[in-house]
């Protein structure tokens, strides 16, 4: 390097003195969805409705093809909030009121706006506070078919640039967006009946009993792909791909290691709960509230479990009900002291990693099988 | 979890008590191919022939599009069985009679049936049996093209879930299935030489000897990959991506670790053989006997070799001729006792971990080259 | 193995006896590129410039759809050229002169001819020589859209396979070949700005000042994926994917090691500058020298900088400047002797890895935001 050059370092990300409520981001990039992307994410994560796998099963409900799994809509449009909202974040708190619209096919564009609805300080830490912002992701933006895809609300713990800053502290209301879940009609002539045999036959409306709790029965185990699942996301935050910066400072950072993006046990979890759960949803309503309860990594077993909380009718279709649940994953680790959950094995600790209240729409038996 | 919870673990696949000569399964899910699994997985096994590479040449020869390798057929047609017939399966013992029919291309969906053609219970271990069955893949059933792309039956060791269940032992007759590999045909105003130099110059029809064994000179190391392909294939068995379930009793386990599923060494061999024996195939005839020997871990290279067992004329083609052969893999193992193969090097033993009974269509060079 | 089998050993690339000054090779297979690859690349990579992640922006730029990314169309013909070039090479010394023509967009084909332009034995290691040959990329041979993608030169140490052999040595002049940077149109009447939220807001022509040095603020941890990443570019080389090899002698492989392929961190180190300089880029206008400083293996955390040596107005459109670069890489080593860079930390060194001289074509803000 010539003597002479001069050094810039850009910040990237904003810090919590940098928000303030009301003020609204454009997210760079945007994102159209490819088959690669598709492929990767909705495998990934073992998702068996055949909404995403099989194009003619989706072509003969009514989609246009192989529609993406909320899981992985959620995930493209969460990211592309990461570089502006929480590439500085300590952790994510809450996902809060998450709604999805219309239908992501291959070919799509999401493009995300995010406005801030809340900053405040940490009672406790003073390098530290809350941002609570409400986001929104459109899909092919100036064209015929724009549409909303999702809405949420999160709250993210972010750290302070300069410790001396005063914040923007204060709330606004969050805006009102129209986001209803599209449904592709129903269509009495059609032969759902000769289709039942590609989805699980014991997942309809009429199986879901409130007070059960299903164990589901597959595993996935963890390796370091998370970090190339992470950048096909564009999730930017170093805390997942930079191990340079944690080898620098271990004790600075949640395990001393690479942290797995929280996006990925999220999906893992909905796909590992896809054949009890979600063979035969037509589509996900809304994740009332949501968080990450422990950090995973690398080598480590991600397991799912869905607890039904109560089942109602759906207001407008009477071939379709509404099953409300909650999503939980846990991992397991080697124990260290005495047992506490008498479903681990020996030798093995139970460790809840994630929760998430979940609407699902799901067909009725006695309509489509 | 409220204690008025009721717990619900499903069963996921059959055992051996479960099957009955004669049973049919359809199958759940299907699969469309696109282009992030074609991608992943003709990349991934180093397949060279041009037909999965290059579009223009594919459409020359009178292809739609770019072709999915016979491999990548195979591996999305069994995939799609695994759940009902091996899930609780100890082990796969033999691939039979496997034959392709029409060509499968990005965009087609693969929807598989199998029927239950044997049952009989292991005289040796009570516990275990063997399932004989039979299955057939078509693509965009109920479409203007729907055709069986694969059939093939299989022998596979099973567990039964309760000891003392009766079976239903027996045999029944395989379905005649009518399935045909489907060729280009041979255009003799077509400009073949103008496109030869993509494909290798020494792996027409005439090149084959019977009598000589090729050592294909590449290897490929595995990785902790396997977890994400056997994912993306839609292949459940948890002894491939579950480590925690290893971890809680690795003795039970073949090796102690996961295992790679069979269906990679199988395409991974195919690949390597590619440049000597696959570069001027126009299709995979028929895989009359399969077998894996050993089992494939993380972190082992895979190679492999082609026998030339004989070669005859195609039936109605001139311009083309079948090779048979056997391919065969094998991978090398640190030596613990003395050396016992001439082949190996010092400190390494070879170990034999595929076989397959393979015949191959090939161009002539006198129409081609 | 019958005892009466005759084994083949294919001897696979050329060796430095091979090359001839002169001598043109038509490399086989040629490649479409698919969603798979270009998702997989792209995001490996980190890039942010819009043509490559949103399809509206694209389009409304007057591109057909999602651009090729510089990075991934460089690997793409690169890796074409590996088998019959350096497939035996120790050492991959020079990129000179490579200059972008057409804009490559999924779908289409690539295939690539080399000359070699020079043979030289080593003065010092007998077993080495140098090689230099100038590549030309072209897409979708034979259609209407037919057109030069890359055009670039390199010099490759190569092994010689018998070291009694004789050298073609010599040199014969480059050919000229018509390669000129496609750029979309400038249109007065379009709305550019209201697509300017989508890049970076500090990266136009007016922001780059000669004489400074822009650190990229993100680092990437590399993983063996590497071996996959490798093959799905149908790179060849044996160093980067066969860990036996490299076990049966260690000492003879750089690293005792699989040593990263040197595609991924060129690609990787322009996807990390993308944010700073490449997010307001039209296109890449040429990389007139660049070279590998040092290995790269699976564990390394990339790094890169850019330092800015000139801005020019570009020739003919007043939209656009040409930002004149060095884009460079680097890593870090745990410290085994006396500290030497004040930019590395305690106990680590920095190790730069790679350096490229490269032009880029950039949009004024006058013009577009």
């Amino acid at each position: 390097m010539p003597d002479s050059m001069k050094t810039i370092r850009k910040k990237t990300g904003h810090f919590l003195e940098d928000f303030e409520p009301g003020q609204t981001f454009r997210h760079k990039g945007g994102k159209t969805v490819n088959e690669g992307l598709f492929s990767t994410f909705t495998e990934f994560a073992m998702t068996t409705n055949p909404f995403a796998k099989n194009a003619r099963y989706a072509r003969a409900y009514g989609f246009e093809g192989l529609v993406c799994p909320p899981g992985l809509v959620m995930l493209v449009a969460f990211s592309q909030t990461v570089e502006d909202v929480s590439e500085n974040a300590r952790a994510n708190l809450e996902y809060i009121d998450m709604r999805f619209g219309a239908p992501v096919y291959v070919g799509d564009t999401i493009e995300v706006e995010t406005k801030v609805i809340g900053v405040r300080p940490s009672s406790s830490r003073p390098k530290l506070g809350i941002v609570h912002v409400q986001s929104t992701a459109r899909k092919n933006v100036g064209c015929e078919d724009e549409a909303v895809v999702l809405t949420w609300q999160r709250k993210v713990q972010v750290y302070k640039h300069d410790a001396t800053a005063e914040l923007h502290a204060g709330e606004v209301e969050p805006d009102e967006i129209d986001c209803e879940l599209w449904l592709p009609a129903y269509d009495p002539s059609a032969d759902y009946k000769a289709l039942s045999h590609l989805s699980s036959s014991d997942s309809y409306f009429e199986d879901f009993e409130p007070g059960t709790r299903i164990e589901h029965s597959r595993g996935r185990t963890m390796t370091p792909e998370h970090i190339h699942l992470t950048a096909i996301l564009d999730n930017t935050s170093q805390v997942h791909c930079n191990q340079y910066m944690i080898d620098l400072d271990p004790r600075q950072y949640v395990g001393g290691q690479l942290i797995i993006f929280g996006g990925i046990p999220f999906v893992l979890c909905l796909g590992l709960s896809c054949p009890d759960v979600g063979d035969n949803a037509l589509g996900d309503l809304v994740y009332t509230t949501g968080r990450h309860t422990a950090p995973l990594f690398a080598g480590d077993t991600v397991f799912a479990a869905t607890e039904i909380l109560g089942t109602r009718d759906h207001p407008t279709r009477d071939d379709l009900g509404i099953v409300e649940t909650r999503l939980l994953g846990h991992k397991f680790v080697p124990e260290v002291d005495e047992p506490q959950d008498d479903e681990a094995a020996s030798g093995w600790k139970k460790v809840d990693i994630f929760s998430l209240d979940r609407e699902v729409v799901v067909k009725r038996r006695s309509h489509y099988a």
